[in-house]
């Protein structure tokens, strides 16, 4: 961390100033006076520190972390890919693409037992489905909740494929471990909600960890950070688009940050390009796209009937479209590195 | 709501789609067709209606609510100010101001009560303090807890200001009804943590609701409906700024959304002058613009010993600054129709 | 155009409406009265009408614009793509890529025609470089201005490669059509300088025009409208990163806006992967990801030593890397229907 | 300038990197060696730098700036305010708070001339008016031109109001000396058209500089630069609110950005509430927000028939209601240390 200090300091306001920092943070600091300012420079571990607080003494012109405040998180510290295995073989970070589909809601037996069928044949190895549904409105459809727990794990039984469903609160957490589920999902509007994300870290289940609204990258390392923390390394990074003030789209996929996660962390890093976009036409370019820019896999809305859908319908693929695009991933996929 | 169709839409698509929609919704549709579009016009309750779901239709070009989705937050039914009475004859949303101030987070006894002494002196009217912190870093200060509501009681009990603070989990709630609080704050990251909201819709305590980091206007009275809807009447709304592209200050404050939610709401609106801008000496500026803008009350931040303070020093006034600040307040309040 | 009443107006009060905006516009008007809210559909050429003005009526309670409000530009109204033809056989819009690349500004006489051999080496078939550059401060480098465009002829003379250049003011127009100027930029911070738009509207040289630092997809439309209603077909597009919270890069790529422009209108789509990151080691992973999303043609900034570059040397690729990116580029062009 | 370099760099790679600098910018440097990173510290005059460019080094970790980039602008260089004087005894940026006011566009004589009267009497000082038009569509109505600045001078002269009206082109620049232009504005839009800019600092006559729609703070500062640099004085900065996710009004005035001008400028600030929340119930409270958090003026829009208005009729106030509104000021404005 190095602190710029205010040109008028004075020696004893920047020697008790020292001090402090010693004291509070068991850092030791370096000083270089200069003809124009004086540069502090903290040496040890100052992801503890709260920058704002620096900057809140009279003296500080300003501060600079020059370490990245994540550490579990960080790829510097862990050089290699994290692959994290699943039920069956399959793994997300690895070279295989992961390709996770299904409806937005569980509505029924019939419907998600039909496009768990249809996914699967498509190529999908994952089936997703919300069975508790964060919803703007109190008034409209909240989930099966517990049925629909069920229901996913009879359309894994049925097909095979490990389950990925959205968990809200920590009250949902054992009912969760009952029902098998295999990888928990964490909603872009719970991204930082800090107990949740502490609780989870407690359990091994892989968390699907989705970028809040408007969260930087840096921001959904810190989040991934908490649940490696508590002991769990199995945590997966969602990019499902970022508020903006275009209006076009629901939000706007945030494509660098795939790239650039991979870059910064071990983590696997998925796309979701059904939110991101809102739109079901725009899904397939957008899941080429974040294909093409070195994303670990892809969660794609599918519905046997979107326009009936009970949430999320406008972005929803057929069946159909979902073997359509499957397909074109598949074909792109080895010019990239990897297999589906 | 309003639904577009296509041009191209049939006689007979139109009118299987109707009887979808009527059948689904509840709702009776009027048909108006024109030389160019078709026109339909739903009547009945429309606030559960997925608009995104009826624009997944291939025939709907494009739908349009004409109704607020929210009812229990709605001016238009509830045309009368709510103002929330709490201990001690005070008041929040009639023509008294409120004043809330105290530290980001109870750090010490001494602390928390010097403070809480000092801003009744300054004309606080209520106490705020974090015992539980909601904080980026799994690595930073977390607040003293349980601890932290106890030594908020002792400082209620010495000065008898009432306590706001905030609550991050469901897991609390028994504790802070134990504890006495009197005012819960909602934060920002927990705004659409719908299960939350709907468990504090069952207490009777009243509710500041802070308005998440870039959530709309609309999205912040949905998230007051969920606690409405719950049975829990004392929803108080908080602007604290808003996520943007400009760097210079932690958020933006968003001042016109004081006039907005006064129009559209019955509840009270109070502005967060400190986290909006997340600089000291921006506080005083922006705690007068709000009361012009007609806000019910402010919530500021306030330390006895900023440089040290464990959280959120740089945005925090000295008790000096405050009773400042209060002055000019109280010396502002008539000319806009209030009292402090 | 839809115009939806609010409740409470008379029938005396929408008559009166209604004969306005017929005299007004031109428009014809049908009117649906239903039980809770009379709708009113504008039939007619809507394209010149405000919006904002029709909401400032009183008895107005929300407009909605059924038509898109370009024309020349839509295509609903031109479905075949614009290929637009340049020397050499070259053309932009159609089967063929179109790889732009070159240094941000042009510094000298070596530079540019090493670069310039070096790019046409690597596949390139567009030289740009800026003779006239936009910048932040006034005391930074403005460019070689005319010399800039001498040398950029002379690199053209020696390697083939037509020019693209920045034009910043009306004042240059004269200029760069004696200077040969094969494709005129139009930067972000001119795509609303309307006056500049139109005087281009004149000209039959391809006008690039990049997307506004903020600019929504329909305002980008909307200045290429400008150029287009004044007789210049010839319009390219330029996705180049919007003005988002994020900070980790300098813009946020948008790549979304890619498949939707694509949809919206018959001009081509090019991505400039440097200037929407910032950063040189995401432009490959960011042009590959434009390329699957189905973009027309890339403008990469290549420098021969980019660390000594007067300019965006951040974002500039070495030739070499350039040839790699571009080899990656050649080999996916066909699984996108495309060749290079 | 700090520069920090990666812990990876050698010696000889740091002293090469520090001659370049010494040599390329005419500073000196300072080292300091760390146990973990190297620091450099450039002294001398470092607006002129690039700072993406020292990024662009690979030895290079971060950058950061010590010193504001704007000079003429900064108030740590001009510690007074800088008042700027016009016609009639009348002043910006003094005690006396400026109040402009005016229709959007000039659209007749008695319209222009009915409004300059009722704003008059008002109390308004200035008289606002486009002539010029900048708008999105090249079908709506884009300003009388030449023959409202002629309108402009009738209404001046029958009313003694100084105008204050926008230029779009340096083609207009001599038209507007012509035309006794008091104050030329440069809106939004071509607050970054910076060979603008650059011929509007050859003047004497004061420029009215609206922030850009996603401006930075600094971004201002430094387009005011360009006009400072050139010569011209006279520069009043506008806040006109800045493009943000929020929908419900067209922009989110910044009322941050008032103290922050204030206190990194001397020069004088104004605002603009009928362009930041697009709505003409908004504009009362959000001029009382500008006059209490410490602008130097307010520009609003009046027009005697709104609802016909060729342009910006959501947001204009009827005379009678700009009478009430400048009111509520003249009230309000020694509470704030003004005069009206």
């Amino acid at each position: 961390m190095i602190i710029v200090l205010k040109p008028g300091c004075t020696d004893s306001q920047r020697e008790e100033f020292i001090k402090d920092l010693e004291e509070t943070y068991g850092v030791s600091v370096n000083t270089w006076v200069g003809a124009q300012s004086t540069v502090l420079g903290l040496i040890g571990d100052t992801a503890a520190i709260d920058i704002d607080n620096i900057g809140a003494n009279e003296i500080v012109d300003s501060v600079k972390r020059v370490q990245e405040p994540y550490k579990l998180a960080n790829r510097k510290f862990h050089p290699d890919d994290t692959v994290i295995h699943l039920p069956g073989g399959l793994s997300i970070g690895g070279k295989q693409l992961a390709l996770i589909a299904g409806p937005c809601s569980v509505e029924s037996k019939p419907q998600i037992t039909e496009i768990a069928r249809r996914v699967k044949q498509g190529g999908a190895q994952f089936l997703r489905g919300g069975a508790y549904k964060p919803r703007t409105s109190p008034y409209a459809f909240q989930g099966l909740k517990e049925d629909g727990l069920e229901l996913l794990q009879e359309a894994k039984a049925e097909t095979g494929l490990p389950i990925v469903t959205e968990l809200m609160s920590v009250r949902q957490i054992d009912l969760f471990l009952k029902a098998g589920v295999d990888i928990i999902q964490v909603g872009a509007r719970n991204m930082q909600n800090f107990d949740l994300l502490r609780e989870l870290g407690h359990l091994q289940t892989p968390i699907l960890l989705k970028r809040g609204l408007s969260a930087t990258i840096e921001e959904l390392l810190m989040a991934a950070e908490y649940i490696l923390a508590g002991g769990n390394q199995n945590v997966i990074l969602c990019e499902r688009g970022i508020r903006t003030y275009e209006t076009y789209t629901r939000n706007t996929l945030d494509i660098s940050a795939v790239p650039i996660l991979k870059r910064l962390t071990h983590l696997p890093v998925v796309v979701d390009p059904s939110h991101a976009g809102g739109i079901s036409w725009l899904v397939e370019p957008l899941a080429m796209a974040a294909v093409a820019a070195g994303a670990d896999g892809l969660i794609i809305e599918v519905h046997n009937n979107p326009k009936k859908a009970l949430s999320d319908g406008a972005q929803s693929l057929t069946p159909d479209q979902f073997d359509h695009v499957a397909a074109r991933i598949k074909k792109a996929a080895p010019l990239f590195g990897r297999t589906l």
